[in-house]
């Protein structure tokens, strides 16, 4: 890999984290801030931050609802339901996740944990970079992929200032990387990416703290994150899903001359290969 | 995991290994154990072997010849040149790899490396079940696939009776189960199973030992090949190339009930899943 890259690469693996996604960190944080009073959970998410709230509350005795669209992968509806918890259909628009959950909220009594636009999910995320710096304290840049930007803006206040933020977006699904040249939130269209982790908007809060910190974001094409897909399930003999593979193939075509050592943050692993054999 | 398995389940993942699969361990071992006279290597593989080989040939500075079907996984072949290993084609059949590594040798000056039927071979490949015995002391089996028998063979001699070895076959390349069954040496069909690192013939030296230490073998089918394998990717998240899934297959259908700790031997991730989204 070192090779490959060009320099010394570390990654962190979050595809073996519980759920097989970075989203338990932020999930976790957000339940374990709640007041001891509140009740059950409520959020919607295209897969990996529903199975991984569903799986906190079920470690802390709370039911999670799950509003999902019904067009989300299979595979990451399924874990919501294996780790206990509840989906709640919905279209495939951002505006129609948002209409399910304000008819929830009208109904039930239970506390919305949004999948990235908040202080305790960004904090929980951050982890897996403050982790990444403890273990490798020479590390340059940290490169991540960008949805909703809970991971990237996690990063940002984890690595204040130690090391760099890079963040990475298909060009399919690019909102952040325009937002962030025109300086204000644009209005995502909708997505198509094969990276299914990464179709949501960018969030308001992590929008002003990649703003603030001049986080830089590179675009990849469908076919760079496929291939980068198959490359690290071939060199490293671990699975990925395709939105860990965007700041892989990103850093692939990376051609600055540097020396120094970059950390890559594979952010999931929920996707199914097929064995054609 | 140990839900699935219905008791304590630990996995060695050789997968991880260096060059993807156990069979460096041998190979290093019987090239650490030739003469310092001794020159340029030549085996047959239909592929980790061949990849084991060159890997360590390279690392001392030999080169390796490897005798490979040319029906042999092209995943496999690449990888033998990508490690530097000279690749010489020959036919499908066990009785032509023969062939042409005595045509190969009354033509060059090579120490012939077998892949498995070779007491340092099975010395090198006992390393992976010493290393889980020592990890996991209270131990009871230790499951592996059986192809040449290197792997099962050096793991009962590493287990020295302090656990139990269960090998296990495909149906369609069950020659190690026939022959022990036998008492004797059984000629080996044509194998056609997609556990294509197990379709070589039982070794002598390896017959012996695991006669000797009545191991059974256990059979699973394609289909449960195949499943064992995709359960492997989803769950653990890791590449297991299907001649790994045979023994995690027939662990899954076992139905004695214990709770004894277990353990898989994971041999290789030597194959490219597909990207099918």
């Amino acid at each position: 890999m070192n090779e490959l890259f060009g320099r010394e690469v570390y990654f962190k693996c979050e595809n073996l984290q519980k759920v097989g996604a970075f989203k338990v960190r932020g999930a976790l944080n957000a339940l374990l801030s709640l007041p001891a009073s509140s009740g059950d959970v409520v959020t919607h998410s295209s897969g990996n931050h529903g199975a991984a709230l569903a799986w906190a509350a079920r470690k802390l005795g709370k039911k999670a609802y799950v509003i999902c669209p019904t067009n989300a992968s299979r595979f990451k509806r399924d874990a919501i339901e294996r780790y206990g918890g509840i989906l709640v259909d919905c279209g495939p628009a951002i505006a129609q996740r948002e209409t399910a959950l304000q008819s929830f909220l009208q109904e039930r009594a239970a506390t919305f944990v949004p999948p990235y636009d908040h202080a305790d999910i960004i904090a929980g995320q951050g982890t897996a970079t403050l982790e990444l710096i403890e273990d490798v304290p020479q590390l340059r840049e940290v490169w991540v992929p960008i949805g909703g930007g809970g991971l990237a803006s996690g990063a940002v206040i984890a690595a204040g200032g130690r090391c760099d933020v890079v963040g990475c977006e298909p060009e399919l699904a690019r909102d952040a990387h325009d937002s962030l040249a025109a300086g204000r939130l644009l209005p995502s269209l909708p997505p198509t990416s094969i990276a299914d982790g990464l179709l949501a908007s960018l969030g308001q809060l992590n929008f002003e703290i990649l703003r603030t910190a001049h986080v830089p974001v590179r675009l990849v094409s469908e076919d760079e994150i496929r291939d980068a897909t198959v490359l690290i399930w071939r060199v490293l003999k671990i699975v990925i899903e395709p939105s860990s593979a965007v700041p892989v193939a990103a850093a692939l075509k990376d051609d600055r001359s540097t020396d120094d050592p970059i950390a890559i943050i594979l952010s999931g692993g929920n996707v199914e290969p097929k064995l054609s054999v």
